[in-house]
């Protein structure tokens, strides 16, 4: 089961000058397909539906429970980005910088939550369970989790350009951190199993059984020569 | 931030004949909007977006908490549960019993997760975060929360009411007295806040803007007088 | 069955000066989770599968029906906020408050209705009928339609705080009228179901089939002695 | 705004033989694409959004408003289909039709509504706004329309013939009636709006903008001359 | 089998002056409800589910395959609309037509794709498959695709109306041309299949299985006297 | 742009004995998170917003092409197997092999498309393009690409083993096939692109900016000491 420690952050999270533009774009590090409630329950189902070994199992858990930690620092840098947004027509009828906030930010935000993140991206779609994959394979699943990691970090790494807040520059300094350690975490758990010489995933399926002349041939879908075939490893 | 025990269930988990109809049953409880995913969320949602008193706060953290030790209890009982699944089509199709647990299993928990949980409700809907309430008003929220868990309990009781297992029936008489447990808690927090006082949620707005002539009547949508008027205390 | 009376408005609708960033905000009300389409649905799809005494089916059905006087109403304010939206890119391209009207509005309104209202919220999600709660038991309904209008209420008052328009503000004191009558509404419903002598939901589960050790103890899920036990009257 | 007569319906529903496999099928008639929710409110929206001749408008508020009805009619259907429906694991272990029911039933119906409609679809997909089509032009919406009645009297024409139940069969003699009655009805819109005439739609763009290369001829995709060019009318 | 022949554009594809709002429209194209993916996945579906004859198949084939390329030209377009979008809260905090750019367009263009176009709309919700409508009836599926040739020539529209780019003007002056081609084309198909004398559809049903009182006959939903009966030719 | 051949199959397909629950169970293949509309749209996304040299560009053109000749013989191999489905009540109502058939099967194939496929997956959740991943990173993709290609083997070995049919195990044998191709295929564009040593992703991040103490150190989340710490190579 779980346990809390009544709130402390993994690391400290300040904002000087609250945007709720950034607050909008933060959303996608929480509810975006690449972002941390994804994450969560990604590692926690694989953890749950485990019939492997105990090791991959308690890795699982391990990070599964960290990356609640990563939802409550960013949940809390939307709330901080949201102080003293712009809410009223009449005083950004006029001055256009507060009108581009007001339109840009999410509405929401102001309307339905009180200034509150939300469980859903950068354009305001809720997160969808959908994107938590646990296909049973151990292999499968460290291959997903390490690309679910270089996307999120690839996110955090566009979310620190864009910002040149101070305070919140050093929050994403420690995640883009915290990211590198568990994407490199998740290869290294595929390198184990076999990484390469494993594949093609799953490798208990006798290949003697595919039809021979399919499986290591490359098949252009090229109209005609006029498109010459591309060239590479594969 | 969060902490884990290693994998270690808040009550244990049995079944001893296993059921994939029950699985698929069970999934709403995960998955559904009553289930624990949900509480679990809007909980730690509330928690992080709360800006009143540290008490609700402190409870949302721990109720939040508690609720994904839930989930891993149900996630274990829905892979317990499809031990021994009927997946071939041979096998089952002489077999009228075997047929129909076929035909009324969740066939992604053979095809898509080899036997584990999945996010989704008893449909296979992957549960989706739009039905994360938290609206930034402690005494609305509460209400939704005692909502939550009065919906979960009644799954729970349905639940309870389907199966003859004896593993899971314990199980559930353990999670429907949580449920009783939460249930309570929520109100009471609703009644310390002001009660049927508080309302009308937000209490805050000053009640002579309203237009007096239709905030405290009834007016029927009744095409004529044909139809009886309802009678009650509202 | 269903009346109409050719369009008339409940009550009446009028824009001083339209806006379309007003437009996008208040489709919260239409499509949002606490809009009026849920409500609407979530009241006549309890009357429909209502099994219990006839006076609370009439009520829902009473009161489902005026809700569709209310998407009427809002439908009516967001085309008249949408009236003389900047839509060519040339005229707006060198005037900050235009542009950010063209970037604030949601561009569905000016190229996928042709300035109307659309059955989406504040971030143009489509209304999704899985938030049409309908559980069977009448207590935890009428609990559910309380939290609806306490939330649809809190809406309502934002958006008021947010316009200055005159006759936005009218309406919106009407629909706030209404939504203090429902809340009341449904609340004295749930009282005269026995309020919280009726729960814990459903009531009528024979409690010895609990768990005693677990239905009425508070249990924490904090890391350690740390953090202090949260206090109240749970 | 719009009136109710007390919950009579516009048609009798009975059902002889209760089947909760036919109430799982009803369901597509709700809340699928074709059902009834989506016309109700692509009627009204289309209704409240229209700027052109009244006539259209009052046409839509008619016939979205009795759609109304329908809903109600089938809603009633799909409880009375749910009567004695099997719910428990005991009675169904050895019995193979009560089994195959279990199996094959919405379990939802059974598990989170207490034997009620939801506003789902045949495959427990709730209903989603976004096939609420209303795009401001009246004849592509009338074609629109025309679609939704003619792929809806299709839906209720297999339900016809998957059923022998004679109450369900009378219902659906009903509803396919009122079908061919809207399907006619909009069809006659768009002809008296231009029919053919009137295409391509929007017809009040300058069609010498467009490019004259492109717009009345057929373009093929065929890979090359070994696949025949398509003929026909167009 | 499907070819490519190296991703030549259909029509070339040119953008003047890249602005970033501008793309958020075009996705509208792309993956809104009158998109390119939409009609492509519809067409291909209705032919590989088509059982009737096989020149409709063959055009069915012929047109999604072609709807293909136009998602390629519009994918193309959004990427060249996205060069030099401003992503740097710093640049933007002063500049008011910057922060205007910066709050209007996609967030997530930035943040999620690196300024490259996603199967979504104009507001962000991902393309959902729920709207590739195949029915197996050939006629309605015609009629089906006429309409959404038309909604997206409307949108094609409302894109040309809101442009002044002259390289985006041209573009949209060949997908305008298409829309009017297929338009038509489908049209020409539901007239050679009967047109008006095929309707009721599904036209193989007995109509005297109807209930004779029901199918000709306008019924008003209209509270009473007041509402004037609607006229017209239906 | 992209061709067509008129509707030749990549590979024969032939199903001996129609299984509608085998049907269902396809379905996932096409519209499932790891089938094949999600592997046709990634790939060509990927290829549409690339940026990078033009071989990872041409290589996912090629095979996003192929993957449509996927869909198209998923398509064909469930009409396949939907011939002579049970549909009607009456004669199910007794036999309990075809009552469970009945119940087994997605009644929408009946209901809704006359015994064709739809782009939904084995539980009828319509496909949604959330799951087009596209980062703009060509090795993020490369891995999310032989990451989909796992779980899409995985998917169609447990298809191969579900079924006995002759024509259907020889279809999947060559499905089965051409994922190994292609898993190894993008494996070896990430290798190319320096497999583990172009990690962390994206490596063009300065690593001095993350914060040392965190990026290559591993924090237990375990509540104490009685977790045992992980081991592993990680
Ligand atoms: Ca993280
Ligand atoms: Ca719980
Ligand atoms: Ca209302
Ligand atoms: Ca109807
Ligand atoms: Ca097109
Ligand atoms: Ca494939």
């Amino acid at each position: 089961m779980f346990y809390h420690d009544g709130g402390k952050l993994q690391y400290h999270v300040k904002v000087d000058k609250p945007d709720p533009l950034f607050a909008k774009a933060l959303q996608q590090a929480i509810g975006g397909i690449q972002g941390e409630i994804r994450v969560c329950l990604q590692y926690l189902f694989q953890a749950w539906g485990s019939r492997g070994p105990a090791k991959y199992r308690d890795m699982l858990l391990e990070t599964g429970t960290e990356e609640m930690a990563h939802i409550e620092m960013l949940a809390t840098a939307v709330a901080l980005n949201l102080e003293g947004a712009p809410l009223e027509q009449e005083k950004a009828a006029n001055d256009p910088i507060m009108r581009a906030t007001m339109g840009g930010m999410n509405i929401q935000h102001a309307i339905t939550t009180c200034m509150a993140a939300m469980p859903v991206d950068a354009s305001g779609n809720p997160f969808d369970c959908s994107h938590v994959y646990a296909s049973g394979n151990v292999a499968a699943d460290m291959l997903s989790n390490a690309m679910a990691e270089s996307t999120g970090r690839m996110l955090a790494v566009q979310l620190f350009k864009m910002t040149d807040d101070k305070g919140m520059k050093d929050m994403l300094r420690f995640l883009i951190a915290r990211d590198t350690m568990h994407q490199n975490q998740w290869m290294a758990a595929w390198e184990e199993l076999g990484g390469r010489d494993n594949h093609p995933i799953p490798n208990n399926f006798p290949q003697e059984e595919e039809l021979a002349d399919y499986n290591y041939t490359f098949y252009t879908t090229a109209k005609d020569d006029s498109v010459p075939p591309p060239t590479g490893r594969w």
